[in-house]
């Protein structure tokens, strides 16, 4: 008998589902009434899923019997309410989709701080830029070669990070929760890992999931750490850096530079107008979650996922099995 | 007998000089009076300069009869007035002293551009950001792997800038006087070349000299010819680019992104308020000629030019000797 898969979502190209229909009978939360919804939920096996809808509170789960696979279609899946699904359920990630998208855009984050490109547009709009004395201006730039760069999560973004730093002659420090035995590569694990390589990072990559270990892993004392003109990149999780901490920090270390893809949650929604005026401050750049969105544009996340479905609905061993301990 | 060494410019620690002192007695242009200077020129050999003063105007420079090397501080010489120098004096650039941090400087102008960060920081600072469905937004964003790079000039700048892309794994595509034979690299010379690179690139850097060839080589043809929805990078001069055609390019394709470090001189001097508005446009980014100062910070370019001052003292073949039938 074929299973039954709930897409949540309404971009998806429908045809990408077809090889699926030997298995599966698709459908979708959003060609269906509440009745219709209702009459569904207990036949439902898997579920592909972004983001977890208000259409699906711990009640209709309860009624969803049958559900034993979730298939995230984010690398990330601190979005699905793990504490309300049974433990029997695997939930997967799609971590390794948006490796090569989501790191190039990291570098285009680190670049645009290390080289103030931003700040420096910004100023020549002005229409008022006062050339400095050479060297003055020269100094505010950070040569990349020779210098070290930390990686934060070293799965298939944080490596692709990695390696491009590589190109640039920097030095690698890699923080993970997995033993990393590479050559040219530092790896630190834990707490005091962390303690050891903050210090010599001049730029620093956020590339962790969020979890309950990940939640405000960067505060005051961490960013305390580092030097007083590196670099952090989020393009992973915003809940990854205390906010207050990291705000505070910025303003009294002016050439401290953060700059994110990523933004605190407001009611379940990420919010590009920030609690804390981040956006008044010439040391933060922030853009609008592009990075992962320029991956889906190539196709590979759906693929990945669908394929990973595939793999739980021909008995297969599913990739990016996530530990339920992590975010519960 | 010790040669004479007039260095013009101000901002070099005069420690970096003392290793010349036992084949050159060293004179500064901005610790001297008119009379002192009217004195010293008849008995100059060589000199160091970044810009041309007006202080060595053709009649000022008529009486420097031993003047027989000038060494630029800049990778580029089309500041330097070789009309106005007999033909006996030997010029050199000091190309290769900037490559490693011009080179990441063009990655940072690159990839603002490609990734729209300066212009999703723009976005989301005037607080009203409305974010698209996801496909559209990541639309916007240009992925690099598997697109192709161009560098115009293939010098130590442009060689940076490719072993760079190739990380990204991007095609790379060099445009050179020089036959170039590397592996992973596709060459192309002269017009016919030129016309037959630039409708592949997906990103174009320059990296050439200014010269009388170079004046004004990318016009409304050659662009006309380039993607619709390509990026150029100028971390060369601005000249090099036709500022009319470019303008009226950047206007009619919206998705045509110029980025640039360099810009077109007035009265002699790069001016950060350009005769045309290309401060208005959104698919403009500019920077206050900061790629090259961040290479004088290190001292690399100083110690270079010393270096090859030193080789002229001692009788031994200068580097980066330049052509003049290439500027006059």
């Amino acid at each position: 008998m074929r299973k039954r898969l709930l897409v949540i979502g309404s971009a998806y190209p429908k045809e990408e589902f077809d090889f699926l229909g030997r298995y599966a009978e698709t459908h979708w939360l959003d060609e269906m009434d509440g009745e219709g919804l209702e009459s569904l939920l207990p036949t439902i096996d898997c579920v592909l899923v972004n983001f977890w809808p208000s259409e699906l509170g711990p009640e209709r789960l309860a009624k969803m019997s049958r559900l034993s696979f979730v298939q995230s279609g984010l690398a990330g899946v601190n979005q699905i309410p793990l504490r309300n699904l049974g433990e029997g359920v695997v939930v997967c990630s799609n971590a390794g989709a948006y490796s090569d998208e989501v790191g190039e855009y990291a570098w285009g984050l680190l670049l645009a701080a290390a080289k103030k490109i931003v700040k420096y547009d910004r100023a020549v709009r002005t229409k008022g830029f006062a050339r400095p004395p050479t060297p003055l201006l020269g100094r505010e730039v950070m040569t990349l070669k020779g210098r070290t760069l930390g990686v934060m999560g070293y799965g298939g973004i944080g490596r692709s990070v990695a390696d491009i730093g590589r190109a640039f002659g920097m030095r690698i420090m890699v923080y993970s929760r997995r033993e990393v035995n590479e050559e040219g590569v530092a790896a630190f694990r834990g707490e005091r890992g962390l303690g050891q390589m903050l210090p010599q990072c001049d730029v620093l990559v956020l590339a962790l999931p969020l979890t309950k270990s990940t939640t405000g892993m960067l505060g005051k004392d961490e960013l305390e750490l580092m030097k007083r003109d590196s670099v952090i990149v989020n393009i992973a999780r915003a809940e990854i850096v205390d906010r207050r901490a990291l705000y505070n920090h910025l303003v009294r270390n002016g050439q401290f530079i953060f700059a994110t893809d990523v933004w605190w949650s407001k009611d379940g929604q990420e919010s590009y107008a920030p609690e804390l005026p981040f956006l008044e401050l010439d040391n933060f750049i922030g853009t609008p979650h592009a990075s992962g969105p320029s991956a889906v544009v190539g196709g590979r996340p759906l693929r990945f996922a669908l394929e990973n479905i595939e793999r739980f609905l021909k008995g297969e061993q599913p990739r990016n099995v996530v530990r339920r301990e992590e975010y519960v």
